[in-house]
């Protein structure tokens, strides 16, 4: 199951501009599909469909990130592994066109699990890790949307990426990657690279990725509140969204949305925002995609 | 309640160590009774009660912090308001003697939640709060520490502070800070800032401050699981702290304990690493300290 974020993306509610959404998350559904097939375990699948999502300049992460305060893009991911809760996050970090790899990268050094900032800049360094320039991850649409909202605009979309999945071995993993909030102050992370908040994985529960307003999700840890509701509300996942999302809206009057499957391989989503776009294939059948 | 950390603590295996570490804890916890009992709102004393923490050479936090890699003080805090949730959290700050109080600036701010590195040092210049050399903020043992783990020596001792308190309204909150590992990499975020693993606040439920491997609790979100095991074990807050340690164990071997305090203003501790240093006052009682 994949997601390409939660928020009012007023564009999509235009039929003429959703294709090339739909098309975006099918096509990562497919590759999804064909690498759980060939055995792939889930952690790889979902870091390497993040990736993708992270390349298309249509999302808000990787290339095609939001601009921060000064136009610049600092990048938060997070990826965990339910077998054991292995768990690896990035967040504030430049130059990096695959930020997920790099929290991939983390979760395998074995030693800390969350780094940041420059911190996390120098560690892709000692790993050889390659590096872009800034300016590769801005595209013009990203620029145009900065100038507008540090104008005073509404800052309207958000268009973080995420995806959940379950391997043949009936492992879960979620990843989640963003480039935050438009206009974001220096140093600022939200919900995507915190285990709980933005992104979890528990193999005896279920894998999570939301996406939405980065501060109220990490207010309610809105991740772990759908993996507990499913634990103590019969395992049911449609329940759990829902039950995740009325406490979001409830305790914070939040705005967000998250993606779930659970160790059976039955997806669910549900959201507080006017849209969330969204994919799913469900026991290896058809490609279903929303917004 | 308040801690001094959990780990080793050898050297408070050693009775002659140990009364200077308790007196500091009954002064704090002392300082805190003080504060409540004039109508003081459990926000503002668990503030003020890590402060006096952060300010004390004996914790790592604040003045007396580890060292990292290279010798430098890098700070992690994390404050929570369990009326609202409203929360504040900074993350491998530099110059700043009372990373609570900033994470406290940022809880106010209405606008982030979470700050690090330059960011988090920016906002705080921004406000025009003090600023520290970081050698003020180093003591010669841990400068001696230092020289031993950078030589190869095992990191023994934790010494995270945190406190948790209900007040008189019936609201709970919670504060962790901490410098982390000592020799940690530059840019590690441990679990002390991140809501739901070092640090957790919600009315309903409890408020918990945890301390250990920051790894370890980040990987099973240690505070935000003693919190669902009392929402689910008959609201007993000692179940929930076994609960919690026992799943922190199971799951990834993990080393670390919590304080807890539930919206009854019972106090609960528990941990799987050799001692863990705490103190308490139950329902206006005399005060306990343990190790």
């Amino acid at each position: 199951m994949v997601h390409g974020g939660a928020g009012d993306l007023a564009r999509l509610a235009d039929p003429a501009q959703a294709p090339p959404y739909l098309h975006a998350l099918r096509a990562v559904l497919d590759l999804g599909r064909g690498l759980l097939q060939a055995g792939g375990h889930a952690l790889d699948v979902v870091e390497a469909c993040t990736r993708v999502l992270e390349d298309d300049p249509l999302f808000n992460a990787g290339r095609g990130a939001v601009l921060d305060r000064e136009g610049g893009v600092a990048l938060d991911a997070g990826i965990m592994d339910g077998r054991d809760l292995r768990l690896g996050a990035v967040a504030a970090v430049r130059r990096i066109a695959n930020p997920v790899s790099l929290a991939r990268k983390v979760l395998e050094s074995g030693s800390h699990v969350f780094l940041v900032a420059g911190g996390a800049l120098r560690f892709a360094r000692e790993l050889g890790m390659a590096e872009v320039a800034e300016h590769e991850l801005v595209t013009p649409e990203r620029q145009a949307e900065h100038r507008r909202v540090c104008a005073g605009a509404e800052p309207a979309e958000q268009g973080t990426v995420g995806c959940v999945a379950r391997d043949r071995h009936g492992h879960l993993a979620a990843a989640t990657s963003t480039g935050g909030l438009v206009c974001k102050g220096p140093g600022r992370v939200g919900d995507s690279p915190v285990a709980g908040a933005g992104v979890w994985a528990d193999d005896e529960t279920c894998a999570v990725s939301c996406s939405g307003r980065g501060e109220d999700l990490l207010r309610v840890g809105l991740a772990r509140t759908a993996a507990h509701a499913l634990m103590h509300g019969g395992m049911d996942p449609g329940v759990a969204v829902q039950v995740a999302v009325d406490h979001l809206r409830r305790r914070v009057a939040g705005a967000g949305g998250l993606i779930l499957i659970d160790r059976g391989g039955r997806c669910a989503c549900a959201y507080t925002t006017p849209r969330m776009l969204r994919g799913w294939i469900e026991h290896g059948g058809e490609v279903v995609c929303r917004i």
